[in-house]
């Protein structure tokens, strides 16, 4: 068997359950892959760090382009942009193929990566930058590659779903999900790159880009967090038979491909609204194929070094016994939409004027900006004011212009609207 | 580009989506395989049937051989053994690769197959023989190709499925939830190979093949159907928070792998117990990889269609560009278990003589016989005769022979039990 020389950058709980794995799996992973994989060094920053698995510290060094240099698969799992991003590039000049998971890079910098990669005629694999162990990158990449995908619908981050579920089940304030989060190690002291979304935009790019051919980054997906979700709103969910979840969304229509990351409601009966905890699952719609789901842990060291390995063993694969990953083609000239021309259903519940004539008046408003209505419903509880009640207002497919137009209306030029409590996208069943 | 030349056997429900969709998408199709995909001729049994899609009348012949001889590609769709087997083998005699869905064949022909495969350098791909869309033929090949999977529990039959499901959802009888599924077209006019397990077993030994990398066949796998389910079996579950699937389990033990099709018992916490309709779902557990699940259509032209497709792509991509499949290695000496020495949890419901004593009598068969018990409850309705009750007895894991053992002894040896009503396998959440 051909030998192929591995070089390991990062060692933190990924990288170490990368080293531990190719380590005590060595005789299954080498006969999968048709090449005796040797690793020949683990990057690191600090040499006398401690680790989740001890590596031989004769790999061990702060070198990393010395072992780049011999590699021929990389594999990159320090994170970060720089020097991430000049580490591949070094890899792919010196005809190095690469696995990561770094989603931060590739949703910033994947069209230069995968270029890169084209010319140097090696492979580019990344299945744990979404969804950890979950194969949907694969799924995305290969085995929906004779389908024409319609839509990916996921819940690809942990943190958020965990916080959502707590307050769903146990009926936690967001405060303390997330102070709950932080406690069991799912959630940063610093959460933001999780609970504003910005961790589920980076992934919803990379599967917008793979399922539609098409190069979609970090600035395209419209987006917002859960920091606003409130036990009413979960409450009200739930007793209209809609669970609250974070989702990224990609959808083609006839004019271009419209992206969204945020809070949304998920019918009960969809198979997205019964992921709990910090799994992560993915709808992928196609033509053909109707719809699949792909489930599993969106996270932690072991499920993400599983998804590694598995890269590796096809670029190894590739490198000693010819063929190549598919390529990230990209053909059509389908235009990403931008954020005001998405359409969607939608939930808007406000507090309202309780008198005669009022619901007409908001009726008028959203018929006056061409959203149309599917529901209308009328809360007896009052805001604990005299004279004002609850408005919770479906509407069929709308434009998100009209939808804006519309509140924008009825918060500045109607005196029949207090306030919003909430306004949420509608995902179909 | 480089031309592959592909000749389809069988142009049936799947094969007229088959042939639809390389003639519609054919500019995608190529771009994704870098390869000039061009369909030679559609092999089938009468040129003038009626079917769902309008094959070119110069395409048909009914002379497989002859397309056979000229293609890269050889995709069979005809299903049945013979002359399934002999057409599969005459294409790789030629030097092409092999797509199929034909399940039947390959629980039955695989390892001679797969050696043929080999032998001519070429592939054999079978996303369609398991799960119709969903891709864990993949999944297991590939994506878990770095992890050591330790548990494949399956629904993958859609008819049984329905089946349970309308039973569970609706309270139908076994009879008229079957009436149902045939009235719809799930069922055909004689259900057996659905209903007696024998379909899903086909499909447990191929994925108990790839997941241990051994060579499973039919015969290895004890398999139970469902005629025996009871409304009053599907209530009780319901009430202890279970849910009856069919389900095909196949899992590695220190001393072997275990293999079962049958009903079970699933706690409605685990995943599949939601899976409704006729959709099929697949579990998979990795060492790594913690819980996986792949979800999607079981059956139906199009949806398998796209199966067959990407198998295709991935064929025609190695025909022009080089690599090849994965081979379907077998290594390790991983015995099959004899079905006696499975273990599982199980549950049992019997009539028993209401009387003092009775309880402690057949506590002592169970104990006797060496199966832990972990729960028994006493139903105070009686059989509609007097001095009788229903009790459930919920084991630990127990070995299959040791539980055989405590049955036979109470129904021949012990005046306390009357009958049992179900004696089910309980999966863990």
């Amino acid at each position: 068997m051909q030998e192929v020389k591995i070089a390991l950058l990062g060692a933190g709980t990924v990288g170490a359950q990368v080293a531990r794995l190719l380590t005590v799996h060595q005789d299954e992973l080498n006969v999968r892959a048709g090449a005796k994989l040797t690793l020949i060094g683990v990057a690191v920053r600090n040499i006398n760090s401690q680790r989740d698995w001890d590596i031989p510290s004769e790999l061990l060094t702060t070198d990393a382009y010395s072992i780049i240099r011999q590699a021929d698969v990389v594999i990159e799992l320090m994170g970060g942009i720089h020097p991430a991003r000049e580490y591949i590039l070094e890899a792919f000049k010196n005809g190095a193929s690469v696995v990561t998971g770094n989603k931060a890079l590739l949703a910033e910098y994947g069209p230069e990566l995968h270029d890169a990669a084209d010319e140097a005629q090696v492979d580019l694999y990344y299945e744990a930058a979404v969804g950890g162990a979950v194969p949907v990158v694969y799924g995305l990449r290969e085995s929906l590659s004779g389908d024409r995908i319609t839509h990916v619908l996921g819940i690809v981050n942990g943190t958020t779903n965990y916080i959502l579920d707590k307050m769903t089940t146990k009926g936690l304030s967001y405060e303390v999900a997330l102070k709950k989060a932080q406690e069991l190690g799912f959630a940063e002291a610093d959460p933001t790159a999780d609970v504003d979304g910005f961790d589920a935009a980076a992934k919803c790019a990379l599967l917008a880009s793979l399922a539609f051919h098409t190069r979609v980054s970090l600035s395209d997906v419209p987006t917002e967090g859960i920091r606003g979700i409130t036990p009413g709103i979960i409450a009200s969910a739930k007793a209209n038979n809609y669970t609250v979840k974070l989702v990224a969304s990609a959808k083609r229509r006839e004019d271009g491909i419209e992206l969204f990351v945020g809070p949304a409601l998920i019918p009960n009966a969809h198979p997205l609204a019964n992921i709990r905890g910090v799994y992560n699952a993915i709808v992928v719609e196609g033509e053909a194929a109707d719809r699949l789901m792909f489930y599993g842990p969106g996270a932690g060291g072991a499920p993400t070094a599983s998804a590694v390995l598995s890269d590796l063993v096809a670029a190894a694969n590739h490198k000693a016994n010819g063929g190549f990953a598919p390529r990230e083609l990209v053909y059509g000239d389908t235009p990403i939409l931008d954020g005001s021309k998405a359409t969607s259903r939608y939930q808007l519940k406000m507090v309202v004027q309780d008198s005669v004539g009022v619901l007409h008046a908001i009726m008028g408003v959203f018929a006056k900006n061409n959203v149309s209505i599917s529901d209308v419903s009328q809360e007896n509880e009052n805001d604990g004011k005299e004279n004002t009640c609850y408005l919770t207002v479906t509407t069929h497919e709308a434009v998100y212009a009209d939808l804006q137009n519309t509140i924008d209306e009825l918060n500045n030029a109607s005196q029949a609207v207090t306030r919003f409590t909430s306004i949420l996208r509608v995902e179909n069943a």
